[in-house]
């Protein structure tokens, strides 16, 4: 049986891979009059007094929202709300497995930007943390805006921020090993989509200050037309030399190019014509930008891709489960840019000098430490910044 | 320790009354790749091809949301929705104990009517069903009304309809204890809240010809200025005599008493008035409309009350499992009078003509045939009217 075969059976099988259990017992009279009727009363009436008391008698202070349209879901597109939860209840298996979050999925049946922001508004205080999935850019990137200005528990886009996040760590351990300073490097981002932007930001956080961002048109250049308003943005702080031209042009002499934009857009020549010790992450799923065997070929040093089949996965399961636990572990009010830093550096951290190599730049998905050591680190920067609640 | 600080104790320890966890395993690779990236895409191609599928590929064929604003919780009124999490989480967890339901508790941060329906209606194909809970009238009639046109989901206010199905159940088996029929009875219902209308349309589907509604103002009577939508519906079919009077009025003679009102309303006289052979049920909680041993005294036959304490406890908890059981069990797209009906009787049916007695017209709500008994009649009933999918 192929993956597939085996995926649709296991899907029949499970019949949801999420499931909500009762913590408290109701099997008498006594238990009832706890847990319902009329002893629930006082911890309502401790909470109407206490908002911070939804924290403690609830299961408020555990519990994020998995939350999407439907609009891109995967590499599949805008496949609605009903065709996403599979995807959503597998993210929800994942918070649960690797960071003992309690995570439920919700997709919503609009694509309204106003009426997405209100609804989720509307929801949060049911919740500890909301967690955006697979919203097409570039709505997402406003949606995400207004929520966190909204709300008061953290609001995280992870097809931007996971993805940010556990490419700054595989990069900071990649620089490590070719002896490069993040500062000095010239990195190429080939995708101005959720990702692309995102990581674009936070290697600048990171420290970098030569980066070419290029969609479709080429490369990202302040003043060029048609830029949707998010490219505006980030061609103030990208590019500073304001080059134009392709993605072959912003290449050439590169020491970094990540690729979160379309399979086999990246030539052999391409690769062939970066900097020495060339950093290559093409992370299109499941078709990377080019085969990590050419680019090998081409003559780069460090590979990654989003693939489990290839040394070098980078995947942000290693990174989302870990943030949100940092953050509802100290109640934290937001996600910000120390917080999501913390993250990229605990996962570094996570292989040593012996182990680092050429194949070996990101522990292993499994690796039981990394749950924890970014929750630790996320706590860390969240009580450091300030937005630590507890 | 008492009850109240016994739950707060509780309340703390359990941190939440409900948990979301993993049905899939997520401990290898190749795991993750049948319960995520790339496996997930077939289910959800599957269901983007088939809408109906996303019954049996994700958890929605056994997930009910508990829904509230928070504007009607318990006897505590507006409280707000974080501090009436706690009785949304109790009631999942009742689900969960009592018929094997999946539900999630929602609070909304609004009361405008309108935001409710939209928010509620873009959820709503994350589920299997919809509970409505602690919503104030007359705002809940409209709400669930619109919902219920909306959704292809059952939509339910369990504060209307599991109360008026408990009661039904209750009535049946009284009447059969007396040896009256229901369609002579006179019958005086007290409170015109969302439970009071609701126990007034499902008395008179049950056959009921003579009932009187009474708020706060006196009898319910058609042409009366000032009544509200509900009560105007609902004088057309109550009171055909077009009655005057007080709620004193409205019980001389009468064979039955259902209050859903305030407590300590209806004085020892008022019972006395009633006609032989009387059924009392002061249902207002935790303090009912008259003590039942003043009732007793007073001539009433057979009492009923909202409380765990006396005999004959009148509680939901009997029926709002067991008819979100039937109705997803058959998919049902929605839960109408027939389905009420049934439960009733199923619940009705099981006290035997041998255990019926005075003191007895009820199952125990931990008699563990309940929920499967209503399930069943319920999902039969969704059958025969049409509303069943599978």
């Amino acid at each position: 049986m192929n993956n597939k075969e085996e995926a649709m059976k296991k899907h029949y099988e499970w019949r949801g891979k999420i499931e909500v259990v009762s913590r408290a017992p109701v099997k008498n009279k006594e238990q009832l009059s706890l847990a319902y009727t009329p002893g629930v009363a006082e911890p309502c009436l401790a909470i109407q007094a206490d908002y911070e008391k939804s924290f403690e008698l609830t299961r408020r202070w555990n519990l994020v929202a998995v939350i999407t349209d439907g609009s891109a879901v995967l590499g599949l597109g805008d496949i609605g709300p009903e065709a996403g939860m599979p995807v959503m209840e597998g993210k929800c298996a994942l918070f649960k497995e690797f960071a003992d979050v309690d995570a439920f999925p919700l997709c919503l049946r609009t694509k309204d930007v106003d009426e997405l922001v209100r609804t989720i508004y509307l929801l949060s205080g049911s919740f500890g943390g909301i967690n955006l999935e697979d919203i097409s850019a570039p709505r997402c990137f406003e949606i995400e805006r207004r929520l966190k200005e909204l709300c008061d528990i953290p609001v995280f886009h992870d097809d931007q921020h996971g993805t940010a996040v556990i490419t700054g760590a595989a990069l900071l351990n990649a620089l490590r090993l070719v002896d490069k300073k993040i500062e000095e490097i010239r990195c190429v981002i080939s995708g101005a989509g959720a990702a692309g932007i995102a990581i674009t930001k936070h290697l600048l956080k990171l420290g970098a200050q030569h980066i070419m961002l290029c969609n479709r048109s080429g490369i990202v250049c302040e003043g060029a037309e048609g830029l949707n308003p998010a490219c505006v943005e980030i061609s103030k702080v990208t590019n500073r030399e304001k080059m134009r031209g392709t993605l072959a042009d912003a290449m050439r002499g590169a020491d970094v190019f990540i690729g979160v934009s379309a399979p086999g857009i990246v030539t052999e020549d391409m690769v062939r014509s970066m900097a020495e010790d060339a950093i290559v992450f093409p992370m299109s799923n499941p078709v990377p930008e080019v085969d990590p065997a050419v680019a090998k070929k081409a003559g780069a040093r460090i590979i990654g891709t989003g693939r489990s089949d290839y040394p070098n996965q980078i995947n942000n399961v290693e990174a989302f489960p870990g943030i949100f636990r940092g953050a509802l572990d100290v109640r934290a009010s937001d996600i910000n840019d120390d917080m999501k830093m913390a993250a990229s550096l605990a996962i570094a951290s996570l292989v040593s000098e012996e182990e680092l190599c050429e194949d070996y730049i990101l522990p292993p998905a499994f690796d039981e430490r990394i749950g924890k050591t970014v929750a630790q680190a996320v706590a860390q920067a969240a009580r450091k910044s300030g937005v630590a609640r507890i």
